[in-house]
């Protein structure tokens, strides 16, 4: 075990893959990485094989050692179970630092508790960085995108190490970039990290990307699903779609990876992989998180919450299974009457459409509730440079992205996405086909939730006027809860004394 | 003022216009009530313009006066700013009270704060019943709906008072009730109250309540703008069409104010009134939580939520009147192109069966959540008694809660409100024109998210195979997730080491 005292540059503790993945990522980049583990065999089996990193790995039997060992400002990434395990870590390593210290959260904290931490910390002179990785442990490894929250001065110190291991994407195409080799430098790439914003910025916009991966995953299973039952594709053919969808303006990682888990064959029945996975889908929380906060916000983000209900329908799929022999569905059923070849072009192509369309919607969502947050918070965001960011590294990257980047760059203050010319004409060209698809599902009794919540978002935030007015009315009938008038200023408001309403323009 | 000591049956905190109507309510049914306002003058003019009631008002300007003027154990309502205000009162008089004394919170408080408030009051000897009040200013006064949660023995000492109040429904018909005047005594009706359970049980069931009353408003808005935009009919013409579905399965009370609504002309413009009501609806919270709460347990409630963002999306008025200017709708404007004449009656059947359909997904949702609840919290609900007791009363008083009493006695193991027979017939019946409903709004451009959503919500849940197996191959490639596979027992997780498979049926 090498110790030498007070050269190593950076600090990481927990050795699970994530952190592992992520030190080896640092040294690869020629940063002297003191790394400690709860259990010290693990941090010695790490240590041990892998002797020949360019920086250098520096084995940690303690906390006290890990912090013996560290460069001033101490710099310490903590990589362990969040929530509680964050806060176990913080309190026996806080009080071994000296004023200035930063401690760097890379697990998926909820960014209110980042916000405490970070108070805390502060309180006792101490820094803290909350920084969102994604990218999975393939990003933590060759480059994630990397989405820090916390003291500019903070960020300042931490910045090389950041821009050393984050991903790299063509500063022009804002394609991902590839090293020679996996670990290796890359020359003249613009990496996937930027200082977000104070506090608990980052780790918000984190979330906020979680949640829109949700959206994403659920539209691409709500594409399966109609080229399956709708064309009547097998999932080697939906998978040769994806695979064409990927060279055009849906080119984005979930998209390519798609095509290769549909491409898969399970090995034991020789049947098409997807046809042997449990359809009962997990979460981890990031998206129910996103949903809570858009409510709590009053933003709203339909598509991302349907994208969150529906794996909590596919939970209960012992409930489903029984439902489907007493529910009826509609009277053709979908299955006996697949869509005739000579139009099933034409539908994959609206399919398409609907996907591109939806993905404009809950993206757009996203970055509303990113834009709320700041006056909620107290944070300026800089929304180019989250999409820009996105680009690579993370499970959503995309070309799209460079849209989105190319987009917030001609105006900073755009009130919502899809009033960007180039996604308003987007949505404008492929909105005919958008729209069959959704109704199409609805009388084929194939459930689309996200493509139609989206197309409500749609149709609901280009409506000057909605039906909210009766609603409003109802209001004030049985809860005397007063309205606005069209014809007059708003903030002042009116109630009618029903049923009797014999004194009608009461001012309330 | 009238202060005999200890003869006052019930005592009531605050006089706004809830607290003043209910304590008329008990005192028309001739219990003796003491009424405390922390503005005196309130108080004595509230009394001073009631000398007559049967039961009596008994005027106490302290809070020791309002104590001491009731018998024990003493029963006291609240009905103060739910939150911080019901707390400042609390701690103001628990140390006036001696053990078993009963608080009731009668506001629309969080059912969780209510668990926490019981707990706190139990610690002191003290009873306290948390009572869902729904109804309005005007059920308040002559018959709400009650939801009270707390220990049964308070429940059995406020229950005379609470049965008496109530409002009152045909016990064979489930239809509500009148007395021959308001507020006096009706003979042989069934009381809209009954015990729900312990602690925040009965809030908790008030809160599903409004979360269902904001998808119900949400729905017949939809219904509204779709006869308006698609079908070219008058806010006059439409109010007349809710009046005749009032006849049928939809009979309720929303939809009978919304006729009423429909039918009112602005005295000041002459227009039909809802043309000059504002499209920004508010909210105060309830549909809100919820949602959340659906979120948070991680059962589907798409409905609600959808109701709860159309607030949200009506609230940012000026962003939409500037977005309609920029975004395209449909080719074809819908506008430009009502139903041709012969097809109207047909096109206004299918909306009112998309809006029957809606509502039983949205209540089905809503069952669910009490459903999840009980293990959360600890309760049993019975679930027949509860849409018994908002047959009358309460905003969403319907036929309809008379066929869900029904469905939940012959079955009060319902895995869901849609898998009882009546409701099974009746979507099957109605769900061609409920489908085309949505394929239509979707086509042209007309927002339906809560038509939509329940549409979505009925497809999913009668679905045995989802896709979700996709989106669980895509988390094992990119996350190393894990999945469970369709050949194998429940519980055992499966992992391929992608993106080069050759080990693919690691088990995790």
């Amino acid at each position: 075990m090498t110790t030498n005292h007070q050269d190593a540059e950076i600090g990481l503790i927990g050795l699970a893959v994530m952190g592992q993945n992520l030190a080896l990522n640092i040294a690869d980049h020629g940063f002297r990485i003191a790394v400690y583990n709860r259990t010290t065999e693990k941090m010695q089996a790490f240590v041990d094989s892998h002797p020949d990193t360019p920086g250098g790995l520096v084995g940690c039997a303690t906390l006290d050692a890990l912090v013996q060992s560290l460069r001033r400002p101490r710099k310490i990434i903590i990589l362990v179970k969040a929530g509680g395990g964050t806060d176990a870590v913080i309190d026996q390593l806080a009080p071994l630092l000296e004023a200035d210290d930063i401690l760097i959260d890379g697990g998926n904290a909820k960014w209110t508790e980042t916000i405490a931490r970070e108070q805390r910390l502060a309180a006792r002179g101490l820094r803290f960085i909350g920084s969102g990785v994604s990218g999975g442990e393939e990003g933590a490894r060759f480059g994630p995108s990397l989405m820090p929250g916390g003291r500019e001065d903070a960020w300042q110190a931490l910045e090389p190490i950041w821009n050393a291991i984050a991903a790299k994407v063509d500063p022009d195409t804002g394609k991902p970039l590839l090293g020679a080799k996996p670990g290796q430098p890359i020359e003249g790439g613009e990496p996937c990290t930027a200082y977000i914003g104070p506090d608990g910025a980052g780790h918000y916009v984190k979330m906020v990307h979680n949640g829109i991966e949700y959206g994403d995953m659920q539209m691409i299973c709500e594409a399966y699903d109609l080229m399956r039952r709708l064309v009547g594709l097998s999932p080697a053919e939906i998978g040769q779609t994806f695979a064409r969808w990927n060279e055009g303006v849906l080119d984005s990682y979930l998209i390519e990876i798609t095509a290769e888990v549909l491409a898969q064959v399970d090995p034991v029945t020789g049947q098409p992989f997807v046809d042997v996975v449990l359809d009962t889908a997990g979460q981890k929380g990031t998206g129910k998180w996103t949903s809570i906060n858009a409510l709590d916000m009053g933003v709203p983000a339909p598509t991302i919450a349907e994208a969150v209900f529906a794996r909590c329908v596919s939970a209960i799929k012992e409930e489903r299974v029984a439902a489907a022999k007493r529910l009826a569905g509609p009277r053709s059923d979908p299955a006996s009457a697949p869509v005739p070849e000579e139009e099933r072009e034409a539908m994959l192509e609206a399919i398409h459409d609907a996907l591109y369309c939806a993905k404009i919607c809950s993206y757009a969502q996203g970055f509303q509730l990113m834009r709320a947050a700041q006056s909620e918070y107290g944070w300026t965001l800089d929304f180019a440079e989250i999409a820009r960011i996105w680009r690579g590294g993370c499970i959503i990257r995309a070309a799209f992205l460079q849209k989105i980047t190319e987009a917030y760059r001609r105006e900073p203050e755009l009130a919502n996405l899809l009033l960007d010319p180039y996604f308003t004409e987007a949505i404008d060209r492929a909105q005919t086909n958008w729209r069959q698809v959704v109704a199409l599902a609805a009388v084929r009794g194939v459930p689309a939730p996200s493509f139609a919540a989206s197309l409500a978002y749609y149709d609901s935030y280009r409506c000057a006027r909605l039906p909210q007015n009766l609603l409003q009315a109802q209001r004030d009938y049985f809860g005397a809860h007063s309205y606005e008038r069209v014809d007059q200023p708003r903030g002042r408001f009116f109630h009618i004394d029903w049923p009797d309403p014999e004194r009608p323009q009461q001012e309330a």
